[in-house]
């Protein structure tokens, strides 16, 4: 561990400066801490899980943008790993990384051109398309490079970003892909990201099962012709243990649940599902002003959390009661439920991150410890490859 | 030119990729577009306004983050450049920029040891303090380096983030930073972080104002007591034109004026203020779905602007009327005004950042541009230095 403690000095400039003596308590604030022994319960929770329903698993890197997280996922059983950009795909591959799907259309031709390059080393990889126009432009992409690039149709199940409109649509483009000499078919997806928060499990178990539709239409339409769909993915942390039910998806692309955030807490506290992932990934902040009753000021920020969903809620640190308030870019204010609490200046407190996935794009490192102790720094590889 | 382009290759993983024949609309997305020439007549602007008043400028780092747009604050009379944290400090320092003045408070003692290593060789560093034990620390922490440490008291002036509670306090600990030998009492600070938005202009005035009784209060004790008080810095670009009014500021921490966002050219034009700052800084995306009516998908979501603010506005390349809302992670939804409005995949739209500092943070890169031409490509040294 010596090794690695040492090396942190060149880590990059955003690191938090160790000691060798390094523990949790002696980070530099703020800092993004991962919990390794919470999260490997959770990978292998979701291990467990897939594996006695038969479904694989895909797990989405859009969350943790790490190739050591990946990696343990993989170890896991993951088949694959998903990514939102091609960016955060050439992240992982760089660093090893197989099974990639892109699950968003890659469509500039720059763009087109980075993938063929990613392509030549990678013979798994997949991409989605949802465009007869973007389908043609990948074979040509793929016969000009001489190699057989995989595609997945992507169908709108009813969040309308991406996506085929229906399923005849999909049946259409899948039918070019198969036809084409330099393309793949490599199956469907649909994503029902507009699912994955509603609170309410049998909401939101209505609402999957409603929207899959068009999905198992395209499916069934391309068994009638006799065209084999080697995968259809899709799924997320919130919609898990609902999409396996109708024997649809292959494989499932869960994302948040490998360090969970406050918006999943919710959901999984209120929604009366059976799943119970663990929160593993905190903010560590210091006190840095406190001049005022009822009040302390923290040192993170709008630049320390993801501002799209709930605030920030205190794990350590502060009294009972304690809520966050953001307060500007770099600063967050700690309002006292009692008249009287303070925190003086200089202590030390966690929050669980409020959304995962954009919060972990603020930090440059993950600095990983066991209990009380840091164990490691693993850098996040595909942080800000938009 | 071309050297500088070829140079793009080894600027880092978040990069476009740009050819021979560089120009905006090849710029692959999403990717921050500054405008220079526009940015130009900001700092322009703001520099005739404060000679005009006899002000002195320190522009605030904490909206750009870069060496190079700091140089050119600097190249245009600014006496320093303030920074919202040690990190970033370090990483204008690193760049050659002298002048700093860190604007909060730094607490912990392995930021102090950090502070002293970055006063070495900046000995016209300030840093501000708002408690007497951290003052002790800083003090002892010059002394143990043997060196004189500038220090700014800060003065809350109604924002409760960081600054003395009152007055007395600022003054007590002026007075200590004076009977310090390792410390060299530098001035007062108070911003009005809070007022800065406050869209009507005589109510903006009112505030600010009234806020900053206790910095005048500070300031006018030490005079009594025959303490000096090289200088009174705060102010942002919300109330440039409002604090010079009193005679009490001696220098002007304005920082969103530089490249402006949505959120300022709302303030601007509703204020009723006669200033006029243009818009300088854009992202630039590209439609990458297009299968529904009434909207369209562009690459452009949570990762590329901040989303505490308004909402990003569309610049180019949309229909009039048409609106962004936030679609996730990566993408963004382009609704449109007309019901058989469209855009095809691969069409390429610029918006106003919605609230600048924390959209920079997001990004690795300046793309800089004169008009459709892309002339440089400028690192953003200080981004996640929170």
């Amino acid at each position: 561990m010596e090794a690695r403690i040492a090396m942190a000095g060149t880590l990059g400039p955003n690191q938090s400066l160790i000691d060798e003596r390094a523990s949790r308590a002696r980070l530099i604030t703020p800092v993004l801490v991962l919990d390794l022994d919470a999260m490997e319960r959770n990978i292998a929770a979701m291990a467990a899980y897939a594996a006695e329903r038969g479904v694989a698993v895909r797990p989405h890197a859009k969350t943790h943008k790490s190739v050591q997280i990946a990696k343990r996922q993989l170890d896991a059983g993951a088949l694959g790993i998903c990514c939102a950009t091609l960016g955060e795909a050439e992240a992982l591959a760089a660093g090893g990384i197989e099974g990639l799907l892109v699950t968003s259309p890659v469509v500039a031709p720059a763009k087109i051109a980075r993938l063929m390059a990613l392509r030549q080393g990678n013979e798994s990889l997949m991409v989605v398309a949802d465009d007869m126009d973007n389908l043609q432009a990948l074979a040509a992409a793929a016969e000009a490079s001489a190699c057989v690039l995989n595609v997945v149709i992507d169908v709108d199940v009813g969040l309308h970003r991406t996506g085929t409109r229906d399923a005849a649509t999909a049946v259409a483009l899948a039918e070019a892909a198969v036809e084409s000499d330099s393309l793949h078919f490599a199956g469907l997806q649909g994503y029902a990201g507009h699912v994955q928060h509603i609170e309410d499990f049998g909401d939101r178990r209505a609402s999957s099962h409603g929207d899959l539709a068009p999905l198992r239409e395209a499916r069934d339409r391309l068994a009638e012709r006799g065209i084999e769909v080697p995968i259809v993915t899709g799924a997320g942390t919130g919609t898990h243990d609902i999409d396996t039910e109708i024997g649809l998806m292959t494989e499932l692309q869960v994302g948040s649940y490998v360090v969970m955030d406050v918006e999943y807490l919710e959901v999984q506290a209120e929604g009366g599902g059976d799943w119970r992932f663990e929160p593993a990934l905190f903010v560590r902040s210091t006190v840095v002003s406190a001049s005022h009753d009822g009040s302390a000021t923290m040192d993170a920020g709008l630049k320390c959390f993801a501002t799209d969903g709930p605030l920030p809620r205190f794990h350590t640190g502060v009294p009972i009661g304690a809520h966050y308030e953001h307060f500007g870019d770099e600063h967050g204010r700690i309002v006292f439920a009692g008249a009287n609490e303070r925190l003086a200046i200089g202590s030390a407190l966690e929050c669980i991150v409020p959304h995962c996935d954009p919060t972990v794009n603020l930090y440059d490192h993950y600095h990983c410890v066991r209990g009380e102790t840091l164990v490691d720094i693993w850098p996040i590889e595909a942080r800000g490859r938009h």
